[in-house]
C-alpha cells in the first residue's frame, strides 16, 4: 500500500543516527502513505560510514555528497552535516529536484536561510528542518491548548536551554565530535544550537518575536582545536540571555548556556495566560504542567499531566503502548517524519517549513546582533 | 472580650514546647472566646522546669503532679507526659473536675483508655486528645473533600510513617530524651508512636477498621538503657507494617518504622476512590495531590495544591499571612487549640475526644495482637 | 559478522508488538553477535497476522502454533499469547529444540511453571522469561549500587503496581484484548499480572521472600464475558495487598490494584539500608532517587539521578543518544534482548531463566492460597 | 538575664503582624540578650490600631507617628508603613537616637535611601531592613556552601518572583490594603515589591550587580483609585524583567511578575558554580536543592534537602523542633529579629544594613533606568 521513498542520508552523527532511526520505526508504528527506503548514506570517512551503513542497513554509500544529490534514485536528502554546510547542500539538492529535510538550525544565517527558503521554493521540493520539540506529545498537547483558546491573553513566555558539558577547558574545540564549538562550523554557540530550538517553540506557541535584547558570554576564552592541534580563541557564545517582546504583547525571557552544572540538557518553557499556565522541561518530557484557574478555587493547582493517555487524548500516544507508559527522545524524530509523510502523501508540507525556520534564523540574527551593540534589536522579518 | 482560661501544662518536652506554643499563639491568630493563661508548669526536674517555666511564662510551678491537678486555679491540665502516666494522671485530673488535654496516644493500652473514657465522660469534663496532623491545613482540605463525596466509593487508604533515628545501634533506651524506645514507658513502639496517628487520620476520613492483620519486628534486639546503664532487651516494635479492611469494603495498608534511611518523619497517605484520589505527605505538609478523573480527558493530572489560599478557601489559612506563603509543623497544634476553645465557648467537644481516640487505641491493640498470634484480629470496638 | 537468529513469534498484542520492536532494534543500537530475522508470526485471527506481519516484516505467517513450533528455519519460539497457553506451547518448543522466549507471568502456577523448567533444561535450549523491568537502566543501576554494598543491612522493601483502567464495572473480561480480566486465561488478576512483576524485581535486588501473608479482593463482582456475552462472575482479583518476611530479615510490603484513580502503570519501588536508600517509579522511569546518609551531615538529601549518563556510568544508556536524554518503555526489552543475545554467544543463559521466574511463580502461588486461608504462607521453594 | 527592650511598632498590615509575631516569639526559641516588649503601636485608624494592640498585648497607642518617635520609653521604632513614608519617619528616628528597624525596600529611591543611611549613621543607632528571605533556613544553608567555596567559579545566578493577584483589572489601587499598586506610595511595582528581594539575596550571595538591562511593562493601564473612587492610570510597573552583569564575570537574569497565573508568591533562585549548583523556591521553602559534580559519577544528582536537620547542621533548627517538621514564612523574621538582637548584644549591627539595602535600592534605580532608556545602566555604588 505504502509508496517507496527512497532516503539519501549526509552525515551519521548523532543526528544521522536519530534520523535513521525515524527512517526505521515510522512504518512500524504510523499508518502513513510512504516507506522510507535507506537507499545511501554519504559521508567522508569511508571507514566510519561503512559501519554506519551497516548498523542502519543503507543499500549503499557516497564519499561526495554531489553525487549523492544527484543520484535518480534518491527522493529525499537528509542534511545532517555541521551548519557551515547546510546551505550549500540544500540549494543544490533543491536544484536536484530533490526533497529536503535539514538539520537545525537552517543555516549560519538569515542571508543563506533566505537563499535556501528561495531555492526550495523555486524548485517546488518538499522541505522541512529539524526542529523535533514540537513532536513531544507533551509539547504538541500544549500547543493544541493554546490553539483552544484556554489560556486566554498571554502575559509572559520564557524558555531555558541549560547545559553543562563545556565547563571543563581541556574540552577542545572543532572536528567531527565538537565542530559546535567551532565558531566557523557551526556559525554560533548557544544561540544557534540550544536558544534556536527554544525560539522555534515559542513562536510555534506565541506567535512572532519583534525585539529582543541579549547578552553573550564566551566563559572559556581558548581551546585547543581538535584539528589544528593548536590553542585558538574561542569564537562561540558559551552563554546567552535575551529578553523579548512579542507580537501579542507579551513579555519573553530566554536564556541558554553550557555552563549550568546539573542541567545535561535541560530544555525548560512556561507560558502565562490570563485563565492558565502551562509548564514543560526536557528533561520529564513526558509530562506537561497544567495550572487553570477556572478551576473550583479550593482545588487549583498545577496538574502534572503524564501524556501518556489514549483514545486520541494526548498527541502521538495512541500509537505507541498502553497509558502509562513513556516514551522518549527518539521518538520526536518518528512523529515529525510521520507527519511529514502524511502531508506528502496530501501534497502538503509539514511545518517547520525551511520558511518558517528562516523565522527563527532571523530572531537568532537579531540576538546576536543585540548583544554584540548592546542595544534593543527589532526582527527584521 | 475574651475569658481567661487556665492550664495547668505536665511536662516540659517536645510536646511541652509545642503545646506551649499553641497557647501563646492561638489568640494572636484565631478569635476565639478563651484566653489561655499559663497558670502553672509541672515537671520533676527543679532545674529543667525552672528554665522551661521562665521561658514561656508559666506564673507558677510544680513538682508533683497530684498537686497542680488539685490547684484550684487550674482548669484545664495538659497531660505531655510518657505514656504510662496518661490514666493515672486523667483520672485524678477528671476527678478533680479539670479539662485534659492529653498527648497521643491515648494510653498503654485499650483498657486503660477504656478507664480515663469513662472517667472524663463521669466527671462531665471537656477531654481532647493531641492527634494534631488533622489540623495541617491540607488534611483538613482533604477531610472537606472527602465529606463531599467528591471521591465517590473508596477502594483503598494506605499510609506510612517512616523516620530512620534508631538505626545507630548505640542509641540508648529510656529515661527522658527516649522514653519512646522503652516499652514499660510507650507500651509499643512505632504502633504507639507513629501508626496511632496513621490511624487516628484513617479513621477521620475512611471510617472504621474493622480487621488487621500485622507484622512487627525489633531489629536492634537490646540497648543500653539511659536510667540503669544496663544492656537491656527492646521491648518494643522498630517496625510494624499491617493490612486492614475497613467497614466501608475499602482496603488498608499501613506501615511504619525508624529504619527508612532518608525519612525524618515521613507520614503519607494516601485514598482512591472511584473518582477521585488524593495523597499528603508530612515532608511537604503545605501541598495536597487531588487526581480528578471527571476532569477533561486530556488534562486529567495529579494536582499540587499549594494549600495556602484565603477567601475560605483552604482550612485555617484566611488567619495567617497571605496566599503562597506556608505554615509549618507547629500551627497544628495552635488550630487544635483554636477548635477546642471555640467548641469549649459553645459548650461542645472538640475531636477527637477521649471517646474517639479509644477507637484508635483499639486498632493499635489488635495491630499488635495480630503481630504476636500471627492471624488476623477483628477490631473490638 | 552477525549471525542470523531465526524468531518464530506467537501473539500479536501488546507484547507482540513490543517483543517485535526489540528484534527490529537490539542490532541498530547493541553490538551483539546475533541478527534476529523475522522468520514468523503466528495466531489464528489470519487478517489481523497478515497486517501485524506486514507492518513488523515477518516473512510469513501460522495460524496453528504448533506447526510454527515445529518449522525447521526457527530458532527461537517468542510466547506472547495468555498465560493459560504458555506451558503447553514451551514444553512442545522445547521438545522441538527451540530457544524459548516466554512472556511473564512463567505459567498459571507454579506446577505447570515446574513442568516448563524441566522441559526446558532437560532439552537443553536458552530460555528466558520477559520480566523486562530489571532492564530499565534506573533499575539496573540500583541492582549495581546493591551489589556493590553500598545500602549496607537491608531493612525493608516496598512496591507498589497500582493501575485504575477497571474501575468501570461495564469493562467487560475475557476476549483477545481483555484476557487479564478472565481468570481461566490469566490464573489471576493482579497478582500475576501485576505483582509477579514486583516480586521479581524485589527478589533480585533483596533475595528471596520466604513467607506471605496477603489479602484480595474482587471490588467488581460480574462483567459481561467478551465472548460469551453473558454476565459472568469475575475469578480474578482486582486488589492485592501482601505482607512479607525475606532471608536476609528484611520485611516486605506490597500492593497491587487496578483502583486506584490517577495511577496508569505506577509501579513503584523503595528499599531502605543501613547506610542507604533507593526509590524508583516507572512513571518517571528514568529517574533513580538515592539517599546515603555517608554524604555529609548538612548536604545529605534524597538525589533524584536522571539516569542517561553516558560514560558506562549508567546501564546501556551509552548505546543510546546524548546524556540528559531519556529513553522509555520499549527500551527495557531491546536491553533484555541483547542481554540475551550477547548471554548466547557465549553459551550462556540471561537472567531470569524459567528457573528463576519460577521462583516468582511460587510467590504468587503463596500470596494467592495466603489469601484464601487468611493465613501466613511459607514458600515452598 | 534578658534586658527589655521597648519596641514602637509603626503600621498594622501584613508586615505589622509579621514583626509583632516575632516580637512575641523570640525568647520562646532564641538565647538572646533581648527581651522585645510591646511598649507602642501607632497609625492613623484608631480602631483598627486598637484591635491591632490588643490582639498582640501593645501596652499603648498613638495616632501621630511623630509622638511615638518621640516617646522617652521607645528604644526602637520599627517602620511597616508604605514606602513613601519610610525616610521621613527614619530621619526623625534616628535624630531622636531610637534603633530602626525598617520594611524593605528601604526607601522610594537610592536618592532617599541615601539621607537614611547618612542620618543612621550619623546617629550611631542600630538599623537593619527587613530582607527576610536571607533568613529561610534554607537560604542561609546556601550562603554557607557558597562561603564555603563549593561552587567555584560561578557562571550563573538567576532569579524569579511570580504572583498572579493582580490579573484581574477590576483590583483597584491605593489605599491601605492596596498602596502596593499605587505608585505615589510604593514607588515602583514588582521592581521595589519583588525584585528588591530577589536582588538582596542575589548580592548576597553571589556579590554585586554592576550593570542591568531591563524592560518592563504595565498590562492594565487603568485601574480604579481606592481613595478618590476614580479611574486612574496606573503608573507601577506589573512586570520587570532584566539582564545583568556581576562583578565576579557572572551573568544575571530576573525576572519579576504579578501576572503568572498559578504561582502565588514564588520566589526561586539558581546559581551555577564551576563545581557546584543550588536552588531554592518560596513554595516549598524549607527545601534546598544542590548538585554536586564531584559525587561519583553515577550517583551525581540534584538532591532535595529536607534543611530540618539538627547538630548545627541546618541553620536556625536547632532551636525549634525535631529533625523532618518544617517551618515556614513567618519564622524569617524570628531569625532575623534574633540576629539582630544578638548582634545588639556585642555592639554590632545584622545585616542587612540601612547601607547594605542602600546596594539594593541603586540596583532597583538602575533597572527603573535601564527599562526607560532601553539601555544598559551601569550601576552607580
Amino acid at each position: 500500500m505504502t509508496k517507496p521513498l527512497n532516503v539519501g542520508m549526509i552525515g551519521y552523527g548523532f543526528m544521522g543516527r536519530a534520523h535513521s532511526n525515524a527512517y526505521c520505526q515510522v512504518n512500524h508504528f504510523f499508518d502513513v502513505p510512504f516507506r522510507p527506503v535507506l537507499k545511501a548514506a554519504c559521508a567522508r570517512n569511508v571507514e566510519k560510514l561503512k559501519a554506519f551503513a551497516e548498523t542502519w542497513g543503507y543499500e549503499s554509500i557516497e564519499t561526495d555528497w554531489r553525487k549523492l544529490v544527484e543520484r535518480r534514485d534518491i527522493d529525499l536528502v537528509d542534511i545532517c552535516v555541521p551548519n557551515n554546510l547546510h546551505a550549500e547542500i540544500a540549494l543544490a539538492a533543491a536544484q536536484a529536484g530533490k526533497m529536503i529535510l535539514c538539520e537545525k538550525p537552517l543555516a549560519m544565517n538569515a542571508a543563506e536561510g533566505q537563499k535556501m527558503v528561495e531555492a526550495v521554493e523555486k524548485a517546488g521540493v518538499a522541505n522541512m528542518v529539524w526542529y523535533n520539540y514540537r513532536r513531544v506529545p507533551a509539547v504538541s498537547l500544549a500547543k493544541r491548548l493554546i490553539d483552544e483558546g484556554r489560556l486566554g491573553r498571554i502575559f509572559h513566555y520564557r524558555a531555558q536551554f541549560l547545559q553543562d558539558w563545556t565547563i571543563n577547558p581541556e574540552v577542545p574545540q572543532g572536528g567531527t565530535a565538537l565542530w559546535r564549538l567551532d565558531v566557523h562550523a557551526a556559525g554560533s554557540g548557544v544561540t544557534g544550537d540550544l536558544l534556536a530550538h527554544c525560539i522555534d517553540t515559542a513562536m510555534w506557541l506565541n506567535g512572532p518575536i519583534t525585539q529582543v535584547c541579549a547578552m553573550t558570554e564566551t566563559f572559556v576564552k581558548q581551546r585547543q582545536h581538535a584539528l589544528t592541534g593548536k590553542i585558538e580563541p574561542v569564537g562561540i557564545d558559551d552563554a546567552c540571555a535575551f529578553l523579548a517582546r512579542y507580537a501579542n504583547g507579551s513579555l519573553g525571557v530566554f536564556e541558554s548556556t553550557r555552563y549550568a552544572r546539573g542541567h545535561k540538557a535541560l530544555y525548560t518553557f512556561e507560558i502565562n495566560g490570563e485563565h492558565a499556565s502551562l509548564a514543560w522541561n526536557l528533561h520529564d518530557l513526558h509530562r506537561l504542567a497544567y495550572f487553570d484557574h477556572r478551576d473550583e478555587g479550593k482545588l487549583r493547582g498545577w496538574r502534572s499531566i503524564h501524556v501518556t493517555d489514549h483514545g486520541g487524548e494526548h498527541p502521538y500516544m495512541d500509537k505507541w503502548w498502553v497509558p502509562g507508559l513513556q516514551i522518549g527522545y527518539e521518538h520526536t524524530f518518528i512523529h515529525q517524519l510521520a507527519d511529514f509523510l502524511t502531508a506528502l502523501g496530501k501534497g502538503e508540507l509539514a511545518e517547520p517549513t525551511f520558511r518558517t525556520a528562516l523565522q527563527t534564523q532571523k530572531v537568532c540574527d537579531a540576538v546576536l546582533e543585540s548583544a554584540r551593540t548592546r542595544q534593543w534589536v527589532e526582527v527584521a522579518y
